[in-house]
């Protein structure tokens, strides 16, 4: 609270200095000049990317196509901050959807897009639709999948430049039980893929993890898996500092 | 372009630095701490408020309900700075209305909802729909109409404070046609109605006819009355202006 106080007495008002704060604590590098150039970039991953999209709109910057989560925000603040430049955005998240579903649609939801920059968010149904919905996977599988998916991608498309999300289940979340211990094991897998591509890691388990320090996880992501309008900001700020990193 | 590029050598990011300049240039005065406590927000407006938000998720802090729009970006900014704050936001916009609209549903869709912070933007349709629909108002039903709207509020709300947007049509737009020059005389009357009941104003004009100097007006509001998510940011970054003057 004194160093949001002294920031705003010293005229720099409040955008994102609540979630600075928390982004740092969680170990992110502080935002810097992105050297990316025109950039198409893809948004990949489930029903936090897709975020109720309306799926009609799938032309880039296209506003309802963006859906009501973190890519809206990020396309907005792209695209509202970078006029000078030629960028496109595509949200292709589906809601429900696991690494496989993302490979069966690919070539058309992703490789044919030609991204310079790609972000994923998968594997939270990977692990939950195990639970619920008698999904055979393991982490093994999601490992395999994924692991194959960005080969396949770096082969088709060897310069893009990649984003990976932390999958995350934030603790406290209504959907979210003792059964979700296991869930490390699949976020293990994700961090040494995105490691062993030269990905650039947006930790959101770490950073909702220092959210609770600032308010409930009713505040930033009720049943622990979607997140609200704040947790939506959160991500946003989180993907802005990655992508600055490329 | 020097600008920007001294600020991204300086660290301090992209962030709002394009947009930036264009609100300094319309006049906007910057960002300063806001002293608003546990604000309940209401927007009002037609589809630029709107923004296709889904109408039966009503509730205070709905994404779903926010629409793809500026409200949407600014809910998510206050809410994801704001964490310990009880900041609830309500939009109220609907596609196609005007000021008499708005009075029809007041009671339910401002009064009761009792907010501290009430926002308007509204009378692009006042003149608009004069031209396309047959519709008999003038500029002096609607200074009448609106006058009248925020005198009934501030005799209910006495406290609340207002933030009024200039409604606005930008030049270029494929809508806008010579005719529009007559819209002028909505603009003054809005302004002179905003300086009478003390409100924040937020100019809108201004800001899309400076932005129309960094990209064409197709990259800000294709019909010069609908903005584009990068005309949207502009909106909320303007918008969070005038609200940290309150």
């Amino acid at each position: 609270m004194d160093r949001r106080r002294f920031l705003h007495r010293n005229g720099l008002g409040l955008v994102g200095l609540w979630s600075a704060s928390i982004l740092d604590r969680a170990g992110m590098p502080p935002r810097s000049a992105s050297q990316i150039k025109n950039p198409v970039i893809v948004f990949q991953g489930d029903s936090i990317t897709d975020a109720h999209r309306d799926k009609a709109r799938y032309y880039a910057n296209d506003a309802r196509g963006m859906g009501n989560g973190y890519v809206m925000l990020t396309a907005a603040e792209l695209l509202g901050t970078e006029a000078a430049q030629d960028v496109k955005i595509y949200n292709r998240g589906i809601s429900g959807h696991k690494v496989f579903q993302l490979a069966n649609r690919w070539d058309i939801d992703c490789l044919s897009l030609k991204p310079t920059v790609l972000s994923i968010l998968i594997g939270v149904n990977d692990f939950w639709h195990t639970l619920d919905w008698n999904y055979d996977g393991t982490a093994k599988v999601y490992e395999r999948d994924l692991r194959a998916l960005l080969q396949r991608t770096k082969e088709e498309l060897p310069d893009v430049k990649l984003i990976m999300g932390m999958p995350f289940a934030v603790k406290g979340g209504t959907a979210i039980t003792s059964k979700w211990d296991a869930f490390t094991a699949y976020q293990d897998a994700c961090q040494e893929i995105a490691l062993d591509f030269n990905a650039a890691i947006v930790p959101y388990q770490r950073i909702f993890d220092e959210a609770l320090d600032e308010a409930p996880v009713s505040y930033w992501c009720p049943d622990g898996v979607h997140p609200s309008m704040a947790g939506a900001y959160l991500m946003k700020e989180a993907w802005m500092r990655a992508y600055s990193t490329l």
